[in-house]
């Protein structure tokens, strides 16, 4: 008998997120049944958007349900099929969850090439994060030529690609992140043409300087003070790309200070949910994944090691303290 | 000679505005030179956005200068002129400002039909505040039969044509406004399906009974605490059309509590200036106009009597004491 390793939420935060809210589940893998294709996980994702999940509250997706596996994409391969479409050592992505191996009928798994990318990036730069990204800036922002872009979380799996493809755009490019080691990364390996530290102080006067020309398009991953300054820094006709908002999701809101720049720099805001928008997908993946095979797309991963690491990386990459896209491995 | 009086802007305000910033002046009007027009002004315009004028800051538009008679649209009669387009008796609107005359070479005097609508409208649901509301609703909002539209200031001169219209469309409307009266005048005159009392309390809780069924399209014209109610009561996929934030002119900024409903709900966000969209506006006041001459867009004025009631009549305008649209007759 092959045990599946799990992580389950048990409770529901109560403002911050902590480790008692998870539990490590061992149960049994059930027998395959006719039709169905077993996949282990190799790599877990780890991403903002799950803090929300852990929240029973009106959002775009229902909550979390209480005891039961974490919600999140894996990437892996299948070792077992009763299903004629699938064979063993098929690298697959799908959405298993926390958890060391998945049961499908098929749907909603998706083949990838792991010779061409390394199989984890498909959960980063060639995946969702990268569709994110991808959809953000072409279709929110549609900057040109010329233009500034700003980009919080720059460092992370979605900002590192939001600001590259802004670079081949032909956009002046200014990250957030925080600290000098983030910041050094962003400008020296990801070519932005700048970076500001958030958490440095003034960040309102150093994305002034960083941005001389004003900021024509933001894209938003973390909301808050850093949604602030960059409002306090934009240009007329400039649109915003909000993303995420992670500065309030442990329940704390966190408020917009002068919404009425909003309405004097006339700008264009469009909250979004890339999973929406699956007629991008196919186009948008093609290009990231071209571009990553060509070693024109950088991406930089934090790997833990073993399923029972993922609360605390989880923790941890609420705080920010993983750099570049935060990964579990499961093998 | 002839006295225009005018009345100017001699310091700015800091925080609320007061009497004391205004100065009536009464210097004698100067000789008409040959290619110019004289216009006699019956009536001038007050309207929110003049608060914004009279700060020193980076605004849309550059402040209102001190010592300059203070901006603002007008109409009013042709009574001479030394410009073959146009004669005595000609009905134009302009933006003189708050005097009782002006001079022009012809260039952004319009002609309108006084005989058609009365020509206050013209300042008014015939006017900039008409088109605005015209523009707002079907460029940004564009609502769909059946959805449910709020819009705050709902009996001002721009939220009862933004009522009226969406109706026109087929959606279930929402007002909110100060007071039972106003309300009573939404609900009963304008025909709005429902009208909320900011000042009553529990605004969240009377708009979800107000909308059953969520918001889908905000017309927002006041920001501040309204605005967070409504952001409450927003459906997933709504339009908000950023026209005015009135809560916040005069100096104190009203935060937004709850940004992160915006992402949750995938709102769609844009801030608006109508004057920055001139190629709509000959087909927004045809509509506005045959709606008004067919007795089907209603509209109401508070009008104060002479120059020198200005200053006054516009701090009333700014705390919400005006009902409908706030004019100064001059004549």
């Amino acid at each position: 008998m092959t045990i599946n390793r799990q992580i389950l939420l048990v409770s529901r935060p109560k403002g911050e997120a902590t480790l008692d809210n998870f539990h490590l589940a061992a149960p049994e893998l059930p027998e395959l049944g006719d039709g169905q294709v077993l996949v282990r996980n190799f790599y877990l994702s780890l991403d903002p958007y799950m803090r929300g999940r852990m929240n029973d509250t009106k959002s775009y997706a229902p909550p979390q349900p209480l005891d039961a596996v974490m919600v999140g994409a894996t990437v892996g391969e299948v070792i077992e099929s009763r299903h004629p479409d699938w064979q063993p050592g098929d690298a697959v992505t799908a959405m298993f969850g926390w958890q060391e191996y998945g049961i499908s009928d098929g749907t909603n798994l998706r083949r990838v090439d792991a010779v061409r990318v390394p199989m984890s990036v498909y959960l980063g730069a060639a995946g969702m994060p990268g569709v994110t990204a991808w959809y953000g800036l072409n279709k929110i922002i549609a900057p040109k030529a010329g233009q500034t872009v700003a980009v919080s979380a720059a460092s992370g799996a979605v900002g590192s690609v939001v600001g590259q493809l802004a670079k081949r755009m032909g956009c002046r490019v200014v990250g957030i992140a925080g600290g000098p080691q983030k910041c050094a990364y962003v400008t020296e390996t990801l070519g932005f043409d700048a970076c500001v530290d958030y958490k440095a102080g003034n960040l309102y006067e150093a994305l002034r300087a960083a941005a001389p020309d004003g900021i024509d398009g933001y894209f938003e991953n973390v909301g808050g003070a850093v949604f602030d300054a960059v409002l306090g820094n934009i240009n007329a006709h400039s649109r915003i790309a909000l993303c995420g908002m992670i500065a309030g999701y442990d329940g704390q809101p966190a408020p917009l200070k002068y919404p009425a720049l909003l309405l004097t720099n006339r700008v264009k805001l469009e909250g979004f949910i890339v999973t929406e928008h699956l007629d991008i997908w196919p186009q948008a993946l093609t290009e990231l994944t071209d571009a990553i095979a060509a070693g024109e797309l950088h991406y930089r991963e934090t790997m833990t090691q073993g399923l029972e690491s993922a609360p605390a990386a989880f923790l941890g990459l609420l705080k920010g303290e993983n750099f570049g896209k935060q990964i579990v491995r499961l093998v």
